[in-house]
């Protein structure tokens, strides 16, 4: 449904929660699909979330929480009864249903385990994080023998109903539970009856471990053009599945959460969130800056005489540190989107740290060279012309230089690249700048430089 | 196969073709996976790839091509003999053989056509865009009547067996070829024969239209968690399916087009793409800056006389502009990021603006009063701490005003909001940022300011 009309919808909803017409309020939700009464369940006041969580039906409750934000669905989870929570939790998908149990509070989560029915199920997945491929699958599969004839597959399908998403593929493991293969769906209904599933079954069954990381789980799939990904435990045996669709919601988060840390943004900010938290996520980064910021001007300040002597420097102190940050934040994209996404990494970094600074000389040539006429055209100064020039080209090397080694050192000591690269190769574009560009104009100004 | 690895595989496949030992590089690149053949293949040179491509089994070059990034398939198939690229072709899946055939020079398209056997199948996906619902589904649907019983359906099922991965959801249509419902594979197994399809379909089918954004196809399918999604032409007629994995890439892709474009840079850049290209696709954004730049600097200059007479300002001329060109590419991202994941439009867009504002107010006054103390703590100049305390929490409401205003605005009139976003903010920032500081320590310094 249109944002534009749900709002509409969420404004006539929160008009008639606040005349407690509950029944109202759960008849105007439940004709609503499931994304979109989630959508707007979030939107409502904590009060409100519980007052319409515990009236809905709990497969619609346990459908509204499966479509919220993790945080989101914790918090109101947190405030519901124990009880009402349980009957939710049984609902849902089970992974995400661990997902939730995750982020409550132990004492919370014990309340709402013990009521559950699905305790057994829901608890092995409880030990791995959400962002593994252990926290990520759903433990219904349906799993075959490889002697088996498509007939008995076919009613092993009809005897474990499973959830239907996970069911279009079936795996192939063997008494030990270690999976040997992989066999669609399709291929077992189309093939003759008594076939047998090892003639059927696709024995190089691409697999990752519960520990893989989710990203990792994304791009395997993606790679291989699967529609769902069997997990393994340590020992090899089949554990679970994830299924496409959950992966593009985790495609998207990741390169979110990447985007925001590349200019400073902690956590899951999101454009309408509460505002108080959304202030403190951007604040630290902020105040990074202010000292990288700090320490640049600490040249320009050691350069005080200089600059009185002659002030028209003053005027083209942004453009060298600008134009390097510029390219900086260039090389830094590049490097950061290509460590994501698994393009580069510590075996080819010197191979692209030699594109970029080969990339660095030629722009910074092509600008610097821009720059100094415009500027001697402009003010008719020589020195400042070419002191910006040769600063423009010795500071895009330096961007080139930071942007690349920045990202793959914090890789090396596993700080996510995306969290400070630009601010530091700012702060070193920033400083450097400032120096190259005053220094040189210093050098060409001395009586003894020629 | 690790990245490491098939550098390795492919420094050997190298040397073997430089001693046109054809043969053996044949035999070892089917030995791999197709995505790591294709890895191997788009990085041979042109007269290589040309090489494998035509002695392949044509299964396997379709293999390879489709897991090639677009224009590097296009540009190796342009290179083909028509007969060796028909062949091929008629092996790929018939919406990523339309995908090449569209980036191929009309004259090559049509040879290749010529010869093709599946012609009929790939010429109405021609008139679709790579980036639209249409450009992205499989036209091979199996679709079934409301009034069969699900033993029909399965009949139907092997007498069309139709590709793998788009079986898995069957749509039902009627005589017109109008969608009007969707039905599990795995349901119709799993129900009794006699039952009738009509019992066992969704009838509040979610569909896309062709001409629907590949964005749009990614969030919806995403949203409601399905595998695969039915695209209906603009008469509601069932069209194709385009399936879960595919989306996945376009997630990635359109996340990595963003998030180079924040940064200026355009196309399809790629870290180790050839060197030429991806310097040219780094300079528009460059010299765009340096014009905003120069605007900026225009300021610093009007101001040369003021400066003189009080040289620290030149210190601390970078602060104001750096800290809420920060700021602003905080707002910029959120807000991009946002419309990208169609969480922001333009009619909630004031809210955000308002709610952007609140967090610059809150944050410029905290930033601002640490400068403004910092400064003192360091000159003892109040003028100049004043100056930049006041010019900080102004910029960084100009931040928030420009960050989401400009892209709403380039939305507005149907330019990517990620394309010159950071660019324009960047650049009323700095230029505003210079104003403020040195129009407020003027007023300041003037004897009749008091």
């Amino acid at each position: 449904m249109d944002l534009a009309i749900l709002d509409q919808v969420l404004a006539q909803l929160r008009g008639v929660l606040e005349h407690d017409d509950l029944k109202e309020a759960i008849a105007a939700i439940e004709a609503l699909r499931p994304p979109d009464q989630a959508y707007l369940v979030a939107e409502l006041n904590d009060e409100d979330q519980v007052a319409v969580l515990s009236q809905l039906d709990p497969a619609d409750s346990a459908d509204v929480l499966e479509e919220m934000e993790d945080e989101d669905a914790a918090a109101v989870a947190e405030l519901l009864p124990p009880a009402d929570l349980a009957d939710i939790l049984d609902e849902m998908e089970v992974d995400e249903a661990a997902d939730v149990l995750g982020d409550l509070s132990p004492e919370a989560a014990e309340k709402a385990l013990r009521e559950m029915e699905v305790r057994e199920e829901v608890l092995p997945l409880l030990q791995y994080e959400d962002d593994t491929a252990g926290g990520l699958m759903t433990p219904a599969v349906v799993t075959l023998r490889r002697d088996w004839i498509a007939a008995r597959a076919l009613r092993e399908l009809r005897r474990r109903e499973p959830d239907a998403d996970s069911a279009y593929y079936m795996y192939v493991t063997d008494g030990e539970g270690l999976l040997q293969g992989v066999v669609g769906l399709r291929d077992v209904v189309v093939a003759q009856p008594e076939t047998v599933v090892e003639a059927l079954m696709d024995p190089a069954v691409v697999s990752v471990p519960v520990t893989a990381d989710q990203e990792v789980c994304a791009r395997t799939l993606s790679r291989y053009g699967f529609l769902a990904l069997p997990v393994v435990d340590l020992d090899g045996r089949l554990a679970g599945v994830i299924t496409a669709d959950d992966l593009i919601e985790v495609v998207e988060d990741e390169a979110t959460e990447d985007m925001y840390r590349m200019v400073g943004i902690s956590g899951e900010a999101r454009v309408f969130g509460p505002l108080g938290p959304s202030v403190l996520r951007r604040l630290p980064w902020l105040a990074v800056n202010m000292v990288t910021l700090f320490v640049a001007i600490t040249v320009v300040d050691a350069f005080e005489k200089v600059i009185a002597g002659m002030v028209a420097l003053a005027t083209f102190l942004p453009l060298v540190s600008g134009e390097a940050g510029n390219a900086g934040s260039q090389t830094t994209t590049v490097i950061v989107r290509g460590l994501a996404l698994g393009e580069v990494d510590m075996h080819n970094g010197l191979r692209a740290l030699l594109r970029e600074l080969a990339a660095a000389l030629i722009n910074g040539a092509l600008v610097g060279a821009g720059t100094g006429l415009a500027i001697y055209l402009w003010k008719g100064e020589m020195v400042i012309a070419l002191a910006a020039a040769l600063a423009m080209v010795l500071n895009f090397l330096v961007a080139a230089l930071a942007g690349v080694l920045v990202p793959l050192g914090l890789m090396a000591i596993k700080v996510d690249p995306a969290l400070a690269s630009a601010a530091f190769v700012t702060g070193v574009t920033d400083t450097l700048g400032f120096l190259f560009f005053l220094g040189i104009a210093t050098l060409l100004m001395a009586p003894g430089a020629w």
